[in-house]
């Protein structure tokens, strides 16, 4: 830290992404990637606006609003996009959350939301998940807090029913809750037709896992119109040009194909259901996932353990050092094949243990 | 604003950025865009990433720092890069800015330095210019604040010298001072070198103008080690994966190709000088810019019916209806054909208006 840093910022904690390391190939299972590449129309997309990018992209994203508001069914002044999700977070705790309104969400979840309360330093609870590591809606509700729930909750994988969510968001009508449906492609349920009755209601969501577009940084939030418009005050003061041409582009091209992706979820979960099954009969504990990947321990390995020696091996998973989950690591759901050489590198692993 | 908004920005009025009006095509010299596109290699790089974009981009924007350190003869933990200059300028404000280090910046320059005071909550002064529109360098020295001015400054075009900037830095030896250097590259000295020797010296650069990459969004900033590292806890704080992959591999083939955009530069540099005189033949005056633009004024028409007739005749340009400057226009330099139709356009409103 330099002396000229402001004091404010003295303890900040800065979020730490999973590894990409650089010193070999690996089979990347740690960031909760697509294994499958983006359709060609997203490419040509791209491609197209790269060679027009001497001009400014359009503040306004008008063509990625028209697709979307068309696919989701939702009013063009009801959307907002983001540089990735986590932007559009950021801005829900800047625009939502301050001493009046602190923030909720739950100990185990996504990393980021502690980073993002510190950096606005607004006050925040950390609520404990249940035993079983499943969020407790009831803790939620009337709680006079502003919400930050992930659902499917990462890493455990884990959902509330829609009926919680609704219930969360009718129960807090002084606060506003965010529902950050990164992982809710995987077989869960959308609540962003709750927005429509929910005028406290905010669902962020994410291009970079369903989608294939983690690479271009695409993100949204969907809520009423007047929660939308205090979102984009926040962006019109920070990045007004925070979506760029080829982004732009990839996302629209990505909405007009979506049948192709919602294909490779389905292939998604298939695999997921393969590699729980497989870890299962190997002696693993595996929770019971709605996302793209699986949160697993076994009795054999610890949890860093497991994680060094698959690394040794050339496949990447991600491992917490958290309390509570430490005995865990989290593993992304890839091809058939990329699961198939986990298993077998979990075999091999889980043999050398034992001689 | 709904009633969720957090009062922190209830006063708060966002950046207003360029016109993009999409009822009819327009000779665009609103926004300070290149008239030139990228060259073939960026386009073909932007692609080539484009087909990967399931996978995250690279937080350490590793190639790019490689590409840009070498470049700019810097070392690699010297440059951070930001999704457009903008957001290294917000970094800015919240690492460098408090309410012990108040920000100064000139009266008359780029329009968000106040939104983004305003966004942090950082008390500010701005500094009115002389009357020949210049930043008269005493004013920031030994100010005791954190400096931010933009060199050449916008919207006049008027820069200082390498010298006016060093003793700004030597004079503030306890705050930050940051050049923002968007329009560098059209004929004055960068500040960049200067890095090596002042540790409170932040030079702010962007691929916009001269590098024909605004729709992309890709800035810079280039300071000591420490400074980086600061405003890297923000940005890890924030956004980590902020620079998307296609707007990398541009980058990086834009800094490969540099020749191309220097060649641009000076054509751009000849446009200037070409419409200046032709501006001032047509009794306008015209300040002095080193910008990829013109400041300029005319006695027989004032600066919003200029704006508002060239508009009617499918030619945008910049007007602000800020006090001091609102007899001005400001004119994005184009292409030499470009700006004979402007000409041509100006020569013929001048005409209706005499008769």
């Amino acid at each position: 830290m330099s002396k000229y840093f402001s004091k404010k910022y003295a303890s900040l904690e800065a979020y730490v992404p999973g590894e990409q390391p650089k010193d070999m190939k690996y089979i990347k299972l740690n960031t909760n990637e697509s294994p499958f590449p983006p359709c060609d129309a997203v490419v040509r997309a791209a491609e197209k606006a790269s060679e027009r990018l001497q001009l400014y992209s359009d503040p306004d994203c008008t063509p990625l609003v028209k697709a979307f508001s068309s696919l989701f069914g939702v009013k063009p002044t009801e959307v907002i996009f983001s540089n990735g999700s986590d932007e559009i977070l950021n801005f829900a705790f800047m625009a939502f959350c301050d001493e009046s309104h602190p923030a909720a969400f739950p100990e185990i979840s996504y990393g980021f939301y502690p980073v993002f309360a510190e950096l606005n330093r607004i006050p925040y609870t950390e609520i404990p998940l249940k035993n079983d590591f499943s969020v407790d809606y009831h803790d939620y509700c009337n709680i006079n807090k502003t919400v930050i729930i992930a659902n499917p909750n990462a890493p455990t994988g884990l959902c509330l029913s829609l009926s919680e969510v609704e219930e969360i968001a009718r129960s807090n009508p002084d606060n506003v809750v965010v529902i950050d449906e990164a992982y809710i492609d995987f077989g869960s349920e959308s609540a962003i037709g709750l927005t429509k009755k929910y005028d406290n209601l905010l669902v962020v969501g994410t291009f970079s896992k369903s989608r294939s577009l983690a690479g271009a940084r695409l993100g949204f939030g969907v809520a009423c119109e007047s929660l939308i418009n205090d979102l984009n005050t926040i962006r019109f003061s920070t990045n007004p040009y925070n979506i760029n041409s080829m982004t732009m582009a990839a996302g629209v091209a990505a909405l007009e194909n979506n049948g192709y992706y919602m294909d490779n979820c389905k292939t998604i979960i298939e695999n997921r259901s393969y590699t729980k099954n497989a870890l299962e009969s190997l002696g693993f504990s595996v929770l019971d996932s709605k996302a793209n990947f699986l949160f697993a321990r076994s009795d054999r390995i610890g949890g860093a353990e497991y994680y060094k020696t698959l690394k040794k091996k050339g496949i990447l998973v991600r491992h917490f050092s958290k309390e509570k989950i430490s005995d865990y690591v989290r593993i992304t759901i890839g091809t058939k094949e990329q699961m198939d050489a986990l298993l077998a590198a979990t075999e091999q692993i889980l043999r050398e243990e034992k001689s």
